[in-house]
């Protein structure tokens, strides 16, 4: 760990938008620390890591597609660092399982490079409409989406099955965004963990509970003392599954001695949902409900997004046959119980959009809070106290947006750094 | 351990009936020793634990009511000696957390002693009808009872909100069996397992492969070899939860010295959908998924059975808060996979009568193997060859059917064991 006063960024907050904060900061020659109590264990591991710019557009937010679309043509580039940063195999190209079905000229742009070790791919989103009144809204949406100069196609229901053969018979109707992407987040964070080891980043396993000021200015931030950390902190938890890439390491950590405080020239607040625990931030948790299905084979070979009567729903395919489906989003607060009335939503749809899903195995079910804000763009750059930095905020949008969000912070995009400037917001610290 | 060739019983199998078997042999003065892998982990792991032949009679199992019925009856002498045994609180009365609407008169006859220790309840179940033709298929079922004799009320929708308040509007009547009680399972095989160590009975935790023969009798049974226990034994996992009483004792015995056969003058076959692997038995395994939710406060005073529009679910109060909600019935051989279409059954349905389950956190999903018979009836007494008994076969009832099966292997019980003997089946071993 650098020495007290050093030139050194402390970040708090390990999940994908952190630990690529990290990555590209300590890349850049500078000093970090992370300080996570569990990295890669907050909303990062419940997300389902759809590149989607394209098809998760609506109607009032002309701005996050812009930043979307910013955010997507650096992925490749991204991933393939990383994946050389982290030591995966460099393959690139098809990833891992992708199905036999997968004809379709891929998109993303021209140049856009999978990455397997990531299991980042570009095969696209297909949104399907299951109901007359689904049709009627998709048919609308794909007019809207004409007129913004987007690249989708508009196709029949047999037009859909024909890409997707185990889309329900019911399925109307859809529209094909051929250059979205996805990716695992959970290999990401794994990724980037591995990434700071080797370039001797120190990861704090601890939770920050307050920022230290020095002559007004934040100079680090504090730690919970280790007693905190014997028992689990339940509002981080995400659910009944603890056999992530990460699940010794809290353990472990906890029973090293742990410091008080960790001190830096810079605090980067990327602490999602919890991020209003330590400054004053419009951030509310948006809780997500997760759930992971196990696939001898592949069912789909791309992304599906679908509207049952008028409830949405998406599976991603895995590249080692695992088939996530998503997600709630609930505004409960800090709550991270998986429900009976969650998991019944997302089986509902599901099975009414893929029949064969009720077939699967249920692999896993978590919980995840998104850090929504009033205006659904993230806060990325200085807010008003000195020493202060944020990259949170992201929403939905976290996975999507980290590319951009370190260009940002590193100075190296501006035009779109406006839209994400903290100060839009009067109350910010 | 006694000694090679002693009078002893091998019991093979640790679920509610094997553990109950040995806990009453042991009690008789009877050497006895019980080999199981991973002791209350199979179908009594899943069992939701309803003691209620009442409201599962079905028209052709008159012969199953009246083993029910019988065993029934048993119940309460049978739970208290337990609770006695296993060194429980001796509280009789009123389970804990039972909800406060209890206010019908409590049946399963005159001197029904519930017992707080096991969970043991017997406030009835109250099976109710959501739609029109769930409403007829009712009032055919209650014609039939009332033939037979049952103590059933028949009650309107009204009538049966005010019993439960939590029901949904829609529900058009029911049927209470103010008899029919329930148990909790799993504190069951943990209280056998308590009273068997305090009777030092030995509990080889190794998986039993075949029969010893020796002067064409049965002399015991052969083990797997440690080594096979290394992994868990996947055939008989329960779902993704290991927090049970048990959880640990596995695979700390797996690091034991096993012995590679146990010997003993008698076998007892109690290894439910696995006792067609050591004899010539028609059993079949029966797929059973059942969901755990946990209630802040009771939303139920009793159990619930419920038909929508032809599918049925059950709903079972614990007195810790806990709501069960079962089962799927699925001929899928060895498959104990938790499946997006089977917990979307349970969800759909449970909601379906009782709304409020939705704000209900899913605390425990698991699959469960019933041990199933071509008539539906129980295995117990000897079988054709000398040395070898069976308890086993009990599908759906091994819960309810313990404390009677435990009576005719042990000669306590002549006129029922007919309906139950293993020669009935010509290709018994």
């Amino acid at each position: 760990m650098p020495a007290k006063g050093a030139q050194v960024d402390v970040i708090v907050g390990g999940g994908v938008v952190g630990l690529s904060v990290a990555w590209r900061t300590a890349r850049a020659g500078r000093a970090v620390t992370v300080v996570d109590p569990a990295p890669g264990r907050g909303a990062s591991y419940a997300a389902a890591g759809m590149l989607a710019p394209v098809s998760e557009v609506t109607y009032t937010e002309a701005p996050l597609l812009r930043l979307g679309v910013a955010s997507l043509r650096r992925w490749p580039a991204f991933a393939a660092e990383l994946a050389a940063d982290a030591g995966l195999p460099a393959g690139t190209g098809p990833a891992a399982g992708k199905g036999p079905a997968s004809s379709v000229e891929s998109g993303a742009g021209p140049g856009f490079a999978e990455v397997r070790g990531l299991d980042l791919r570009a095969d696209g989103t297909l949104d399907v409409a299951f109901g007359a009144d689904d049709l009627a809204a998709l048919d609308e949406l794909a007019a809207y989406m004409e007129k913004l100069g987007l690249p989708v196609e508009r196709l029949t229901g047999r037009e859909c099955r024909r890409l997707e053969p185990m889309l329900a018979p019911s399925v109307r109707g859809g529209l094909l965004a051929p250059g979205d992407a996805w990716v695992d987040p959970r290999r990401v964070t794994a990724a980037l963990l591995a990434a700071l080891e080797r370039l001797d980043v120190p990861v704090v396993r601890a939770r920050a509970t307050g920022l230290l000021y020095e002559g007004g200015r934040v100079a680090g931030v504090r730690l919970a003392p280790p007693a905190s950390e014997d028992g689990p902190d339940l509002r981080r938890a995400t659910g009944p599954d603890t056999t992530g890439p990460d699940a010794a390491g809290p353990d472990a950590a906890a029973r090293e001695v742990l410091p008080h405080e960790v001190r830096g020239e810079r605090v980067v607040l990327a602490a999602g949902a919890w991020s209003s625990e330590l400054a004053e931030v419009p951030v509310r948790p948006v809780k997500g409900q997760i759930m992971r299905l196990r696939s001898p084979q592949p069912l789909l070979s791309r992304c599906v997004r679908g509207s049952v009567h008028g409830s949405s729903v998406y599976l991603v395919p895995r590249g080692d046959g695992e088939l996530v489906v998503g997600a709630t989003q609930e505004e409960m607060g800090f709550d991270t119980r998986v429900t009976a009335g969650g998991l019944y939503e997302l089986l509902r749809d599901a099975r009414e959009l893929v029949p064969g899903v009720t077939e699967l195995e249920v692999a896993d079910v978590v919980a995840g809070l998104r850090p929504g804000t009033p205006d659904n763009l993230p806060l990325i750059g200085p807010g008003r106290t000195p020493g202060l930095a944020y990259a949170t905020g992201h929403h939905r949008g976290g996975v999507l947006l980290a590319p951009l969000t370190t260009a940002i912070l590193l100075g190296e995009e501006s035009e779109l750094a406006a839209l994400c400037a903290p100060g839009r917001f009067r109350e910010i610290s």
